[in-house]
């Protein structure tokens, strides 16, 4: 469909944002439905924040993903947050409801999806999860609201560590889940932990390109038969640690499928259609 | 091309901008040229336009076009005026130079380029124009910018009547060409200047749909074979007063070519490449 007067803008927010699989995904899906909209992108530094989103505002956009450096920041310049992204403290999707901004965070639910896609049920299971940053934090409360049992939380002592204290203290105060929070570097933990845990999910950027011959795990022995591993890492499609895990017989997945239903969930929230993803998965993440 | 993370946004700025022809003109010729821009149209009245300035810049846009209300307010806005823009005191496009912003006017430059299209040329000649409105003072300007000798702008006697008086000021204090201000209800004025004038322009919307009935021009008498008759108004096609001069043996065109040329103008300077007129033509002008 061709962009006309009546064409409506949609856009992510960040910086650096150039590189993105976002405006193809989303604007591929447009044309597939036929919805008059366009979605572009522009680097936003944080700083320039409070004036995007007035920009933003003043030009009626539909709404707007957000990436590095803005999802923190929106949190405090939407005027109203799903449970998720207040639990989450931070927004990458935004509706334009007639002027009222509402931040979402569709992160952990693309995860979420992602476990299901790749075949397996981990309601009412137990999950060890590494790190405490963004997509880490997306992904323990989005499980803790769909009904994870059980979130074990290992990260490494030092500055985040506090963030992750708090994501626990957050998950146990506001859902049914139970979360602690581990020290990354305690070998014997883990193993325990992962003894009984249904998957295991790296929220850390440890062994992304260029850094391939990374892996956030020191000891592997925890990696047993049956165990789903998984990471929010898809470049390289399969890192260190799912190389050892599927070695091991684990049942491995990568971040792309995360990163597909994240972009599913805001195009539902903005058009109120489901993304054609079957087209969208051949296209881009084949 | 499709519209990725490094595709620049171009836009027209205005309220009501919904029905313009602009974005199917611009984003075809984008697509032709394979240059990653994508235009499109936001609703911004008088009162939102220094916010929308600033939501522009922060945004990066390579440049945008202005429609009413927003042409006059963008001389203030613009950090530096092209010669034209100054002298109509209106601007149609801007072009955004390393986050300078510099306005132009590119309605008179279309209405000129459509002048040779239609296969005349007027320069050293003289030229009978009604009104002193937007359109009017943009092609006087223009006009006398290029080297038309002399111009007979017919006015009514009312609230715009200053406004012709400054544009004929304007004109005669800064270019070699020699403009008068007439009543546009002086039918023997009209007559006699109209006698040694190779071409007559309506730039007022008298005749426009839905008033189709409507002439500018009360006597038709002036209309002499071999006059040049045209109109700033394309829809209808034919207005009656093309109607009539094309009866009484006038060349006669209307006001679509301005339209495109004045696109093409502001293409070449957000660009530097000439729009594929000839597609575009056969496309949307056609």
């Amino acid at each position: 469909m061709s962009i006309t007067g009546k064409t409506q803008l949609i856009c992510l927010i960040g910086s650096p944002v150039s590189h993105s699989i976002s405006p193809a995904m989303h604007n591929e899906a447009f044309r597939e439905l036929n919805l008059d909209y366009a979605y572009l992108c522009f680097d936003i530094k944080e700083s320039e924040m409070a004036d995007a989103v007035k920009a933003l505002r003043l030009l009626n956009v539909r709404g707007f993903n957000c990436t590095m450096p803005a999802k923190v920041p929106m949190c405090a310049l939407s005027d109203e947050l799903s449970p998720a992204a207040s639990m989450i403290g931070a927004v990458n999707t935004v509706v334009n409801d007639h002027g009222r901004l509402i931040g979402h965070n569709t992160d952990g639910i693309g995860y979420m999806q992602a476990v299901r896609e790749a075949g397996h049920d981990i309601i009412g299971q137990k999950m060890t999860l590494l790190g405490a940053g963004g997509a880490a934090t997306a992904i323990a409360v989005q499980a803790a609201l769909d009904g994870v049992k059980e979130i074990a939380i290992f990260n490494r002592h030092g500055r985040s560590w506090e963030r992750g204290q708090k994501l626990v203290d957050t998950i146990n105060a506001q859902t049914h889940c139970q979360a602690s929070l581990y020290d990354l570097a305690d070998t014997v933990e883990m193993k325990h932990q992962l003894s009984d845990s249904a998957i295991l999910i790296n929220g850390t950027s440890v062994g992304m390109t260029p850094n391939t011959d990374l892996c956030p795990l020191s000891d592997l022995s925890g990696l047993h038969e049956g165990l789903i591993v998984s990471d929010v890492i898809y470049n390289p499609r399969e890192t260190l640690l799912l190389k050892e895990a599927a070695a091991r017989g684990c049942s491995t997945f990568n971040g792309l499928y995360m990163l597909l239903y994240q972009g599913a969930e805001a195009f539902r929230l903005w058009t109120g259609q489901d993304m054609p993803v079957a087209h969208i998965k051949e296209k881009f993440f084949s």
